[in-house]
């Protein structure tokens, strides 16, 4: 059998133990921690991402190496191909997942709907305010993105970071979506459909799949975005492809190449889950099917609040809710800090999203019954 | 969290680390050897089931015990219980798994359809030629039952065991169909559709679920036999009760209480597989949704034959059915014996047995394309 490694050891990891461990794949990991959420019930060796020797003499035990997060630095990967390391995605990939000036570029060279944006070193904004002002590497779950109302609040966060910027025209959009696809080395690929995130504070909330009152048109367009995308930049693995949905256009806000939030309903809501693909590809084994399990299927994000316990509330939300899959992560509770989520299928979306909106309020704390 | 304790680290263990991880469960096993199927992918301490005071040592480390398999001794079991250890199913539950005469005997007290039986200590028997003999206890897969044509076969069989054996009339049945069952301390119980198991050489080689062509009755009646025995024996945790169809009529075969092979399908053709219930029943946690997640569900299973290598033909079957889900146990190959296996879902059931049959002539070398 083969073996995989994965750089990272947090709840992207952790569901992609399950999928290995049925199909006979040895997953082996690249933990920050002993205790980081997938390394308490997986191989692993401790180690930093960033340590070029140290995740060079990881990825000689394993067959082929992936990513669960995008901290891992472009020196680090192309040492790893120097030395004929099997990496998926490729640098020249990873690259786009990693840097969004270089996704942008990308995006304007494949002609796809980019929002106006500008590389920012300093004077002058070229986008009108307010903007939004990102950092080009390091952010994720609405972290370094920055609303920016004047000229002088730019230049003070341009200070303050000391590093260019990514300026975007700040969109009036209807809703965020987002959908995944998969590639392999051979150039298969697979989409699911696509799913409607649900934003609250800048981190995913909830998500429904597939993206209720939308036209067949912008469902088609969203999907041949995407594998437009994981052509362009030679996917290997799965991405996720964020976009706005602005009347009848859609518009990239972001990437990221590796299982991500917006896909988990996929782990009982799709025939092939994306953590499944994930391994699939990067094997380069040929893809599953795709195809829904349900008419909907309804994602909620467990965030850590006041309760601490996920363990106790069992016996209420499984007699409340027989349907209702629990993915515990088993991290430590941070405030807003995704420690958890579940999923519900069936025909009846209100139903669906008043039961998973109950478990996460009982979850938090906010009701209790 | 909790901590479950799971006597036993073969295949069915194995299938367990994938719900317990998802509700964020601790598994710790009692393995044989730390190279057994489950023990390679989970928490465990090398020991024997027989072994009592290594059972108890065991058990002190986790707050609920349960078994994969029946070779736990009545004495073993009895000591946990007398230590005050949480253990599902209980001793004088389990014994209607591990004791057959015991099983014919609350079978006939509950007014459930037993063929006629004899336990055969010796002397004439009091149940037709050809019959069937089988071991009180330890048999599985077809081990320990034996076709007996005459009253000199008997007695050479008799001798050669050393022990009582069970004599059952060998009935002429239409198919052999398997119900799971699932039972919570609190009395909740749940079971799925009933299950078509179709055997070779003793040994099952397929299931389809539901059970095509039997009539609504007939599976109406398959459910409330397993729902009364379930009661009847202080179920916890999940049973396999096997049946013979004979005409319009159902007579019990076996009991397994335990995940069994022919609840294997519901991994992904049922909301709540048999896997994850058991571990919900054992924690006393509220049963999950039975409900199935296709019209039809075909699961083959994988013998060892001549390949050895369940890897490479990933490259075949994944192309050629893109729905085929493959469990890899990772055992050492030796003829005949279940080393994994595939499950179809989907609308037409003829296409997915032929699918399902094409992967495991594929698989073990039968077929070349």
């Amino acid at each position: 059998m083969r073996r995989l490694g994965v750089i990272g050891a947090g709840q992207l990891a952790r569901m992609m133990v399950s999928p290995a461990t049925e199909l006979g794949i040895d997953l082996r990991l690249l933990a920050q921690d002993s205790t980081d959420s997938a390394a308490q019930i997986c191989d692993h060796v401790v180690g930093n991402p960033s340590d070029i020797d140290a995740v060079l003499a990881f990825a000689r035990t394993c067959d082929v190496v992936t990513f669960e997060h995008e901290q891992v630095p472009q020196s680090v990967i192309k040492n790893l191909e120097r030395n004929g390391i099997k990496v998926y995605p490729r640098s020249d990939s990873f690259i786009f997942s990693q840097n969004k000036v270089e996704m942008r570029k990308m995006m304007d060279s494949l002609d796809l709907p980019n929002p106006y944006w500008q590389e920012y070193s300093g004077g002058p904004s070229e986008i009108s305010f307010p903007l939004i002002a990102k950092t080009i590497t390091g952010g994720y779950d609405g972290r370094g993105i920055f609303v920016v109302n004047s000229q002088s609040e730019l230049e003070t966060l341009h200070q303050s970071i000391g590093q260019n910027l990514l300026l975007e025209e700040k969109l009036v959009f209807d809703s965020e979506i987002a959908i995944m696809v998969a590639r392999s080395p051979h150039g298969q690929a697979a989409t699911w459909a696509a799913t409607w995130t649900v934003q609250e504070n800048g981190i995913c909330s909830t998500t429904v799949t597939p993206i209720p009152n939308i036209s067949d048109e912008l469902a088609t367009s969203a999907t041949s975005i995407a594998l437009k995308i994981a052509q362009g930049v030679s996917l290997v693995g799965v991405m996720a492809v964020e976009l706005f949905k602005v009347g009848d256009h859609l518009i990239i806000n972001e990437l990221a190449m590796r299982p991500h939030n917006s896909g988990h309903w996929t782990i009982e809501g799709a025939r092939t889950s994306q953590f499944e693909q994930h391994i699939r590809a990067v094997l380069d084994l040929p893809l599953g099917d795709t195809s829904m399990t349900a008419p909907w299927a309804v994602m909620g994000n467990i965030l850590g609040g006041e309760k601490n316990d996920m363990y106790r509330p069992y016996l209420h939300l499984m007699a409340r809710t027989p349907a209702l899959k629990f993915h515990h992560y088993r991290k430590e509770v941070r405030p807003g800090r995704k420690i958890g989520h579940v999923t519900l299928l069936g025909e009846n979306l209100v139903e669906l999203q008043h039961e998973v909106q109950h478990a996460l309020d009982y979850l938090s704390g906010a009701v209790d019954e």
